[in-house]
């Protein structure tokens, strides 16, 4: 089934509203295998409606349009659906029984803008809105069936669920398509599709290899289309699995630090971390899980030298001698973090974010790590070619990924680690 | 001048990603009075694509592309471009040229999926891209211009700025219109207009007044279309100014921690974080400005009662009497943060994000602050209905405020707090 999608209002041209319409009916439609084909954006415009109905619907078994159903002047859908129909516009009488149920239960009386929500194409269904005034459109034009529903997204949720998908379901048969989306932290596009072309070269043409990246995390997406592909994507998996190695996070959706927590939780470890380039957005990270209060007890943002001395313990000699962005201090840090706060695990970062304060020696985007517990404590020198931004969410995101590998006792570095490395 | 736009990308169709880009590029556009007139959202399909570019550049001056520009196979823009416009593909030497560059800053070879990204329609030009590895693509096609852009966000983002709208600018008259955008926090929408419809009773019809939320902060803004009212907009500047007062952090963009960060250099002054429910993001948001390091020498993420002790002198007995979460003993950890950090200005949240920890007395949701400096801590009791992401974004936003209003001598408290507030 070939559906496409046809979004209005000029709410969505301006820049004012962000779609996420379009995105939830992505998400309900796929575990059908049904796709969205091609989806077009309008503002309130009657003749590039009109055009854009007659052509959507020639290309299409479904088109669902999205907006215009409200009781203001701009609100042109009805009245374009009749027109590329060729049915007149009329008090449709079960959206008037909806709309009188609809003021009466909140107690006020029908008025002429909520009339205009009836006027409706003479030979249309309506489709039932729980929660709000508008009722959806149901009519064929040519070979295709057409669904016009509310741009409010609590209300099209409800008819989604409620109404539209039974409807197609019962019409149209689902399609054979599977999905498998696998998150990646610590390899690099390109690097994972050169090894794929190089280890996996026998890889069936039926499943689609596809990328996302979203820092930190890098999404590896395979879609099998078709019965055939659909059953080899599990043979498929594990291959593709061995590929990723100590770099797979696991099925997405997933979250590094919910991941961390859990590993913190798995291994009653408990964590303190030491920020200086970071600057608290670790442990802002970590506290965003649910139930890190059972794991992490704290941290110390020691971003003066001063307060790496005062909280941490650092030692002025180390500090002058080394310098605040040197191995000496991170590992001093760690052993600090551990030490004041009766935490088992210690993560420590400090690093040049930019844009001043760089040195020939320690230039912008040098950073040192050291994590670990009171038995081993290891580090790491990098130097991150990224603006401010980039360099504290890069950098705690490789912290994070540390210390999980570290509690499931993988020895190796993350593969990007030897793209940055300094020592 | 008519701009289409045409997005690219199987996870726009999925369900996987929210399009961003297209408004921001909306927003790009609207102050020099352009508005995109149709935009069309397609998967990685070539057919898909050849036959969109065709249609979408008969009917425009402009046809904007964005996505398709990575390394992979599955990244078709470049060579659907050159079917279209019938020039063959080629290696672009000023694309090879930045791609060179790009790798040898990060410290690694160029390797065949990176020169993929160099391979282009032969009589192009590029676009530079100040951020990422994929250049953009400029060429006529038939009677419109067509750029290609990345579908990284940042990328596309310094793109435009730097890149598209001065070459739009010298190619294309701008309209007559005129846009404010201002920045508030601390007041809701429909408190702004009910505000507006009283005192600003003779508002002129051709200044529109329009709200975006984008937590924490409120654009208000205001277009003016024509001559006429692109004149008048000055002289309602100031009566909108008086009525936002005390709430009005500037014309936009701007961002609160940076306002913060402005406000403690100007006064001089240092300023510590004791945080327990927020877990380091205020921390973490002031950091996130270049040149926090001269006003913020740290602060600690006091998650634990037993940190609370250790790091910032929290009394035993007052955790035990008043909880964790009272007035008591937010005082003493502002109080600990000036002592432990040499600052003179504190700020210290405790509270509970929830999903669990909540009580009859004490509800998720329920926070206290105080902020101040040695001479006088304020203090304030919120209960903030929202989810454990939402309430620690509110609650930093609401703290990095405070701190605002108390560096420009503000006394008051901003509206909106009387809403929550429960002491």
């Amino acid at each position: 089934m070939k559906v496409n999608l046809l979004l209005t209002g000029n709410e969505l041209m301006a820049g004012d509203t962000i779609d996420s319409n379009s995105v939830m009916m992505a998400e309900q439609l796929a575990p059908l295998g049904w796709r969205i084909h091609k989806k077009v954006t309008v503002g309130d415009d009657r003749a590039l409606l009109r055009a854009e109905i007659d052509q959507l619907c020639d290309d299409a078994d479904v088109l669902i349009i999205n907006g215009g159903l409200g009781p203001t002047v701009d609100d042109l859908t009805a009245q374009v659906l009749a027109e590329c129909s060729g049915q007149p516009l009329q008090e449709h009488p079960a959206a008037i029984a909806h709309l009188e149920d609809w003021c009466q239960r909140r107690g006020f009386a029908m008025n002429a803008s909520n009339r205009k929500q009836a006027m409706l194409p003479a030979h249309c269904d309506i489709i039932a809105n729980a929660r709000g005034s508008a009722v959806g459109i149901m009519l064929q034009h040519r070979s295709c069936l057409v669904l016009a529903t509310p741009g409010v997204p609590s209300e099209l949720r409800q008819m989604l669920t409620d109404e539209i998908l039974p409807l197609l379901r019962q019409r149209f048969d689902s399609d054979h398509i599977r999905t498998l989306r696998l998150g990646v932290f610590g390899l690099g596009e390109s690097g994972i599709q050169e090894q794929f072309n190089r280890e996996l070269a026998d890889w069936p043409a039926d499943i689609e290899l596809g990328f996302r990246a979203s820092m930190p995390v890098l999404e590896v997406k395979l879609t099998a289309r078709g019965q055939d592909a659909c059953k080899q994507i599990a043979t498929w998996r594990q291959p593709v699995e061995a590929l990723l190695g100590d770099h797979l996070l696991g099925e997405l959706p997933l979250n590094l630090p919910a991941l961390l927590v859990k590993e913190l939780q798995r291994a009653k470890r408990r964590l303190c971390t030491a920020e200086s380039c970071t600057g608290g957005l670790i442990a802002a990270q970590i506290t965003s899980v649910a139930g890190a209060s059972a794991v992490f007890p704290g941290g110390v943002v020691s971003y003066s030298n001063a307060m790496k001395q005062s909280l941490l313990g650092v030692d002025q000699g180390i500090l002058e001698r080394c310098g605040a962005v040197s191995e000496e201090v991170a590992v001093a840090m760690a052993r600090g973090a551990l030490r004041i706060s009766g935490a088992d695990m210690a993560l420590a970062v400090t690093g040049i974010a930019g844009p001043d304060g760089g040195s020939d020696d320690k230039p912008v985007g040098t950073v040192w790590l050291a994590w670990g517990d009171a038995e081993q404590l290891r580090s790491l020198c990098l130097h991150l070619p990224f603006d401010r931004q980039g360099f504290q969410q890069w950098v705690a995101a490789l912290g994070i990924d540390l210390l999980r590998r570290q509690l499931l006792g993988v020895d190796t570095l993350p593969g990007v680690v030897q793209r940055y490395r300094r020592s």
